[in-house]
């Protein structure tokens, strides 16, 4: 397990009130994934009702929609999926996180050999 | 105003139950420039105890303290400073935000370029 850590998770704010954290990236991958808005919330322990509203806020906060939803079209009963631009910032939002890992090493890894060695999981606020 | 976007913000997770993220980054920073955990979290619009909790995993996460209370020290009624270890935490912290504007800055800037221009400041959660 340890082998994941350090791992970091980046929230870019993009002008004011448009921003993109880890539950957006999260989410754009689950909708890539799953191609359902439901099942990608319920594997982020992600209410249906909070899905939604940040489908909305992608949707809204870019110039074409990032995510699509199938309502009677070729997927039936519904369905989701990433738009050509919602794959491209999904792709770039991966892309950063791998860049920073590799690129701040030295720094993570500083910061990673002063962590307490018999500290137990807790809380992860902050 | 707009020079300041894109904003990079970072979560470490270092191992688990021990996560650098912005709350407690600001916090460091703002006990180094106020000398006081209060007015560092009231600064941060952050209540006293929520300041406190993060103060305390803070020093409970690493193998040695980053802030000092000077209860009845010289700063007299209280007070708080970084440890040399706190102040090496922030810069690292700093400097990996820094280091991802710069390395990242072609996908930052696609993503910027992607934002629809006549948004309005809303909500900004995930």
């Amino acid at each position: 397990m340890t082998g994941e850590f350090p791992k970091v998770r980046l929230r870019i704010v993009l002008a004011p009130g448009i921003a993109l954290g880890p539950g957006k990236a999260d989410l754009l991958q689950g909708i890539a994934e799953t191609g359902s808005i439901r099942a990608a919330g319920r594997r982020l322990s992600m209410s249906y009702k909070r899905a939604w509203n940040l489908v909305g806020e992608l949707n809204r906060g870019f110039d074409e929609p990032l995510i699509e939803t199938g309502k009677g079209g070729a997927g039936g009963g519904g369905g989701a999926r990433l738009t050509g631009l919602g794959e491209e910032i999904l792709a770039r939002l991966r892309a950063i996180e791998t860049t920073i890992v590799s690129t701040a090493e030295a720094d993570l890894d500083a910061l990673s050999a002063r962590v307490k060695k018999d500290v137990e999981p807790g809380a992860d606020s902050g």
